[in-house]
Protein backbone atom coordinates (compact mmCIF):
# COMPACT_ATOMS: atom_id res chain seq x y z
CA UNK A 1 0.00 0.00 0.00
CA UNK A 2 0.78 3.76 -0.72
CA UNK A 3 2.13 5.43 2.04
CA UNK A 4 -0.03 8.47 3.19
CA UNK A 5 -0.36 11.78 1.46
CA UNK A 6 0.39 14.34 3.78
CA UNK A 7 -3.32 15.08 2.84
CA UNK A 8 -4.72 11.53 4.05
CA UNK A 9 -2.29 11.76 7.21
CA UNK A 10 -3.81 15.07 8.32
CA UNK A 11 -7.46 13.35 7.85
CA UNK A 12 -6.47 10.49 9.88
CA UNK A 13 -5.29 12.69 13.14
CA UNK A 14 -8.81 14.94 12.16
CA UNK A 15 -10.46 12.19 12.96
CA UNK A 16 -8.28 10.79 16.21
CA UNK A 17 -8.49 14.20 17.53
CA UNK A 18 -12.20 13.73 17.73
CA UNK A 19 -12.29 11.15 19.64
CA UNK A 20 -9.66 12.31 21.87
CA UNK A 21 -11.51 15.67 22.59
CA UNK A 22 -14.83 14.17 22.83
CA UNK A 23 -13.49 12.04 25.52
CA UNK A 24 -11.60 14.81 27.36
CA UNK A 25 -15.33 16.93 26.53
CA UNK A 26 -13.68 20.10 24.95
CA UNK A 27 -16.16 20.86 22.78
CA UNK A 28 -14.36 24.04 21.77
CA UNK A 29 -11.63 22.12 19.84
CA UNK A 30 -14.20 19.56 18.72
CA UNK A 31 -15.79 22.55 16.96
CA UNK A 32 -12.71 23.61 15.39
CA UNK A 33 -12.50 19.92 13.11
CA UNK A 34 -16.06 21.32 11.81
CA UNK A 35 -16.96 23.79 9.22
CA UNK A 36 -19.76 26.07 9.75
CA UNK A 37 -21.87 24.43 6.79
CA UNK A 38 -21.69 21.03 8.09
CA UNK A 39 -24.40 18.99 7.80
CA UNK A 40 -24.68 15.61 9.88
CA UNK A 41 -27.43 12.73 8.80
CA UNK A 42 -28.66 9.74 10.53
CA UNK A 43 -31.39 7.21 9.69
CA UNK A 44 -33.28 8.00 13.09
CA UNK A 45 -34.23 11.64 12.95
CA UNK A 46 -34.04 14.83 10.26
CA UNK A 47 -30.12 16.08 9.08
CA UNK A 48 -28.73 18.23 11.79
CA UNK A 49 -27.76 21.84 10.15
CA UNK A 50 -24.48 23.64 11.30
CA UNK A 51 -21.79 23.80 13.40
CA UNK A 52 -24.18 26.20 15.30
CA UNK A 53 -26.87 23.07 16.14
CA UNK A 54 -24.19 20.34 16.90
CA UNK A 55 -22.68 22.37 18.85
CA UNK A 56 -25.80 22.57 21.27
CA UNK A 57 -26.67 19.15 20.63
CA UNK A 58 -22.83 17.80 21.70
CA UNK A 59 -23.11 20.63 24.77
CA UNK A 60 -26.50 18.66 25.92
CA UNK A 61 -25.77 15.23 25.93
CA UNK A 62 -22.36 16.11 27.77
CA UNK A 63 -24.47 17.72 30.23
CA UNK A 64 -25.97 14.04 31.51
CA UNK A 65 -23.05 12.07 30.06
CA UNK A 66 -19.23 10.81 29.27
CA UNK A 67 -19.04 10.20 25.94
CA UNK A 68 -16.17 7.46 25.14
CA UNK A 69 -15.61 7.15 21.19
CA UNK A 70 -13.01 5.13 19.10
CA UNK A 71 -12.95 3.65 15.97
CA UNK A 72 -11.15 2.14 13.05
CA UNK A 73 -10.40 4.04 9.75
CA UNK A 74 -10.97 1.72 6.59
CA UNK A 75 -10.41 4.46 4.49
CA UNK A 76 -9.46 7.92 3.32
CA UNK A 77 -9.27 9.09 0.08
CA UNK A 78 -8.70 12.43 -1.18
CA UNK A 79 -9.44 14.54 -4.56
CA UNK A 80 -7.83 18.31 -4.79
CA UNK A 81 -10.61 19.86 -1.67
CA UNK A 82 -12.59 17.31 -1.47
CA UNK A 83 -12.42 13.95 0.14
CA UNK A 84 -13.91 10.98 2.03
CA UNK A 85 -13.46 8.98 5.13
CA UNK A 86 -14.60 5.33 6.39
CA UNK A 87 -14.42 5.05 9.76
CA UNK A 88 -15.83 1.86 12.09
CA UNK A 89 -17.10 3.39 15.30
CA UNK A 90 -17.67 2.36 18.83
CA UNK A 91 -19.91 4.86 20.97
CA UNK A 92 -20.51 4.33 24.89
CA UNK A 93 -22.59 6.86 26.18
CA UNK A 94 -21.82 6.72 30.28
CA UNK A 95 -24.64 8.67 32.47
CA UNK A 96 -22.78 10.61 34.91
CA UNK A 97 -25.16 9.56 37.26
CA UNK A 98 -23.59 6.09 37.47
CA UNK A 99 -26.21 4.04 35.71
CA UNK A 100 -25.43 1.52 32.99
CA UNK A 101 -23.26 3.07 29.51
CA UNK A 102 -25.25 2.77 25.86
CA UNK A 103 -22.71 1.21 23.59
CA UNK A 104 -23.44 2.07 19.81
CA UNK A 105 -21.27 0.33 16.77
CA UNK A 106 -21.48 1.04 13.19
CA UNK A 107 -19.62 2.54 10.49
CA UNK A 108 -19.70 6.04 9.12
CA UNK A 109 -19.24 7.95 6.05
CA UNK A 110 -17.49 11.35 6.27
CA UNK A 111 -16.81 14.32 3.69
CA UNK A 112 -14.30 16.68 4.29
CA UNK A 113 -13.56 19.82 2.60
CA UNK A 114 -9.69 21.64 2.44
CA UNK A 115 -10.46 24.85 3.68
CA UNK A 116 -8.50 28.69 2.39
CA UNK A 117 -6.68 28.28 5.31
CA UNK A 118 -5.25 24.75 4.32
CA UNK A 119 -6.88 22.58 7.11
CA UNK A 120 -9.20 20.03 6.69
CA UNK A 121 -12.34 19.97 8.20
CA UNK A 122 -15.98 17.84 7.91
CA UNK A 123 -18.91 19.12 6.05
CA UNK A 124 -21.11 15.94 6.04
CA UNK A 125 -21.22 12.99 7.85
CA UNK A 126 -23.40 9.92 7.46
CA UNK A 127 -23.50 8.18 10.88
CA UNK A 128 -24.65 4.80 10.44
CA UNK A 129 -24.25 3.41 14.25
CA UNK A 130 -26.45 0.60 15.39
CA UNK A 131 -29.82 1.97 16.35
CA UNK A 132 -31.59 1.18 19.74
CA UNK A 133 -33.98 -1.33 18.87
CA UNK A 134 -30.96 -3.13 17.04
CA UNK A 135 -28.41 -3.30 19.92
CA UNK A 136 -31.46 -4.04 22.28
CA UNK A 137 -31.15 -7.57 20.00
CA UNK A 138 -27.89 -7.66 20.22
CA UNK A 139 -28.44 -7.56 23.77
CA UNK A 140 -31.54 -9.94 24.03
CA UNK A 141 -28.97 -12.17 21.60
CA UNK A 142 -25.53 -12.29 24.12
CA UNK A 143 -28.00 -12.71 27.50
CA UNK A 144 -29.33 -15.79 25.31
CA UNK A 145 -26.02 -17.18 24.53
CA UNK A 146 -24.63 -16.55 27.95
CA UNK A 147 -27.90 -18.45 29.55
CA UNK A 148 -27.30 -20.99 26.71
CA UNK A 149 -23.26 -21.54 27.59
CA UNK A 150 -24.56 -21.71 31.41
CA UNK A 151 -26.40 -24.68 30.51
CA UNK A 152 -28.68 -26.58 32.95
CA UNK A 153 -27.59 -25.82 36.62
CA UNK A 154 -24.71 -24.17 35.42
CA UNK B 1 -27.05 29.41 -7.96
CA UNK B 2 -24.17 28.41 -10.39
CA UNK B 3 -25.69 26.30 -13.01
CA UNK B 4 -24.32 22.19 -13.00
CA UNK B 5 -21.01 21.58 -14.42
CA UNK B 6 -21.67 18.98 -17.14
CA UNK B 7 -20.10 16.30 -14.46
CA UNK B 8 -22.48 17.37 -11.58
CA UNK B 9 -25.57 16.48 -14.29
CA UNK B 10 -23.97 13.50 -15.09
CA UNK B 11 -24.21 12.50 -11.37
CA UNK B 12 -27.98 13.71 -11.17
CA UNK B 13 -28.71 11.18 -14.27
CA UNK B 14 -26.83 8.55 -13.01
CA UNK B 15 -29.09 8.73 -9.83
CA UNK B 16 -32.19 9.13 -12.26
CA UNK B 17 -31.38 6.29 -13.75
CA UNK B 18 -30.73 3.76 -10.99
CA UNK B 19 -34.08 4.98 -10.13
CA UNK B 20 -35.83 4.16 -13.16
CA UNK B 21 -33.76 1.29 -13.77
CA UNK B 22 -34.67 -0.45 -10.34
CA UNK B 23 -38.10 0.16 -10.51
CA UNK B 24 -37.98 -1.61 -14.42
CA UNK B 25 -35.70 -4.65 -12.78
CA UNK B 26 -33.52 -3.67 -15.38
CA UNK B 27 -30.45 -5.01 -13.38
CA UNK B 28 -27.62 -5.13 -16.19
CA UNK B 29 -28.71 -1.28 -16.53
CA UNK B 30 -28.23 -0.41 -12.52
CA UNK B 31 -25.06 -2.52 -12.04
CA UNK B 32 -23.40 -0.13 -15.20
CA UNK B 33 -23.85 2.68 -12.44
CA UNK B 34 -21.82 0.77 -9.75
CA UNK B 35 -17.62 0.48 -9.31
CA UNK B 36 -16.73 -3.38 -9.19
CA UNK B 37 -14.79 -2.30 -6.19
CA UNK B 38 -18.14 -0.43 -4.49
CA UNK B 39 -19.00 -0.66 -0.60
CA UNK B 40 -22.55 0.06 0.78
CA UNK B 41 -23.23 0.95 4.14
CA UNK B 42 -25.97 0.70 6.27
CA UNK B 43 -26.86 0.55 10.18
CA UNK B 44 -28.35 -2.85 10.06
CA UNK B 45 -25.88 -5.42 8.87
CA UNK B 46 -22.40 -5.56 7.97
CA UNK B 47 -20.51 -3.50 4.75
CA UNK B 48 -21.76 -5.12 1.35
CA UNK B 49 -18.43 -5.34 -0.90
CA UNK B 50 -18.32 -4.99 -4.06
CA UNK B 51 -20.29 -5.04 -7.37
CA UNK B 52 -20.78 -8.66 -7.64
CA UNK B 53 -22.58 -9.37 -3.80
CA UNK B 54 -24.63 -6.52 -4.66
CA UNK B 55 -26.27 -7.91 -8.01
CA UNK B 56 -26.84 -11.13 -6.53
CA UNK B 57 -28.98 -9.10 -3.61
CA UNK B 58 -30.64 -7.03 -5.88
CA UNK B 59 -31.20 -10.06 -8.10
CA UNK B 60 -32.72 -11.77 -4.88
CA UNK B 61 -34.73 -9.16 -3.24
CA UNK B 62 -36.84 -9.08 -7.36
CA UNK B 63 -37.16 -12.76 -7.43
CA UNK B 64 -39.94 -11.74 -4.46
CA UNK B 65 -40.84 -7.88 -5.12
CA UNK B 66 -41.19 -5.03 -7.18
CA UNK B 67 -39.21 -2.03 -6.26
CA UNK B 68 -39.84 1.45 -6.20
CA UNK B 69 -37.82 4.12 -5.86
CA UNK B 70 -37.56 7.87 -5.78
CA UNK B 71 -35.93 10.61 -4.12
CA UNK B 72 -34.65 14.32 -4.18
CA UNK B 73 -31.21 15.38 -4.51
CA UNK B 74 -29.90 17.34 -2.20
CA UNK B 75 -26.64 17.99 -3.22
CA UNK B 76 -23.80 16.90 -5.62
CA UNK B 77 -20.33 18.54 -5.24
CA UNK B 78 -17.66 17.25 -7.56
CA UNK B 79 -13.73 18.06 -7.08
CA UNK B 80 -11.22 16.08 -9.46
CA UNK B 81 -12.36 12.68 -10.62
CA UNK B 82 -14.44 12.50 -6.85
CA UNK B 83 -17.74 13.66 -6.25
CA UNK B 84 -20.23 12.83 -3.14
CA UNK B 85 -24.00 13.37 -3.56
CA UNK B 86 -26.78 13.37 -0.76
CA UNK B 87 -30.20 12.21 -1.46
CA UNK B 88 -33.72 12.05 0.47
CA UNK B 89 -35.03 8.66 -0.82
CA UNK B 90 -38.23 6.88 -0.46
CA UNK B 91 -38.06 3.37 -1.35
CA UNK B 92 -41.40 0.63 -1.39
CA UNK B 93 -40.71 -2.80 -1.55
CA UNK B 94 -43.67 -4.40 -3.22
CA UNK B 95 -44.16 -8.14 -2.96
CA UNK B 96 -45.08 -10.22 -5.64
CA UNK B 97 -47.32 -12.12 -3.69
CA UNK B 98 -49.73 -8.82 -3.43
CA UNK B 99 -49.53 -8.44 0.51
CA UNK B 100 -48.47 -5.05 1.97
CA UNK B 101 -45.72 -2.64 0.67
CA UNK B 102 -42.99 -1.78 2.99
CA UNK B 103 -42.01 1.76 2.82
CA UNK B 104 -38.82 3.20 3.87
CA UNK B 105 -37.48 7.02 4.04
CA UNK B 106 -34.38 8.49 4.84
CA UNK B 107 -31.12 10.25 3.85
CA UNK B 108 -28.13 8.69 1.93
CA UNK B 109 -24.59 9.95 1.23
CA UNK B 110 -22.77 8.26 -2.16
CA UNK B 111 -19.57 8.52 -3.67
CA UNK B 112 -18.78 8.79 -6.96
CA UNK B 113 -15.44 8.51 -9.10
CA UNK B 114 -14.73 9.54 -12.66
CA UNK B 115 -13.67 6.22 -14.08
CA UNK B 116 -10.87 6.15 -17.02
CA UNK B 117 -13.76 6.11 -19.44
CA UNK B 118 -15.04 9.39 -18.49
CA UNK B 119 -18.29 7.91 -16.48
CA UNK B 120 -19.19 8.21 -13.22
CA UNK B 121 -19.77 5.01 -11.04
CA UNK B 122 -21.18 5.14 -7.19
CA UNK B 123 -17.94 3.62 -4.95
CA UNK B 124 -19.33 4.00 -1.47
CA UNK B 125 -22.76 4.66 -0.49
CA UNK B 126 -24.30 5.56 2.91
CA UNK B 127 -27.63 4.24 3.41
CA UNK B 128 -29.44 5.61 6.58
CA UNK B 129 -33.41 4.26 5.15
CA UNK B 130 -35.00 4.28 8.21
CA UNK B 131 -34.78 1.05 9.98
CA UNK B 132 -38.32 -1.12 10.15
CA UNK B 133 -38.64 -0.17 13.76
CA UNK B 134 -38.82 3.22 13.09
CA UNK B 135 -41.20 2.70 10.18
CA UNK B 136 -43.25 0.66 12.55
CA UNK B 137 -43.22 3.65 15.19
CA UNK B 138 -44.39 5.99 11.98
CA UNK B 139 -47.02 3.36 11.25
CA UNK B 140 -48.30 3.36 14.62
CA UNK B 141 -48.31 7.35 14.85
CA UNK B 142 -50.35 7.27 11.42
CA UNK B 143 -52.73 5.08 12.61
CA UNK B 144 -53.49 7.02 15.52
CA UNK B 145 -53.54 10.54 13.50
CA UNK B 146 -55.91 8.57 11.44
CA UNK B 147 -57.75 7.55 14.50
CA UNK B 148 -57.86 10.94 16.37
CA UNK B 149 -59.01 12.62 13.12
CA UNK B 150 -62.05 9.76 12.55
CA UNK B 151 -63.26 11.05 16.11
CA UNK B 152 -65.84 9.60 18.22
CA UNK B 153 -68.41 7.77 15.66
CA UNK B 154 -66.58 9.18 13.03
Amino acid sequence: MAPDSADETAIRTLIETWHRATEARDVVRVLQLIAEDAVFLTPDSLPMRGRAVFAQALHDVLKTHNIRSSGEIREVKVSGDLAYCWTDLIVTMAPLDGTSPKVRRGPSLSILRKESDGAWALIRDANMLASDSEELALKVDNLERELMADGPGG
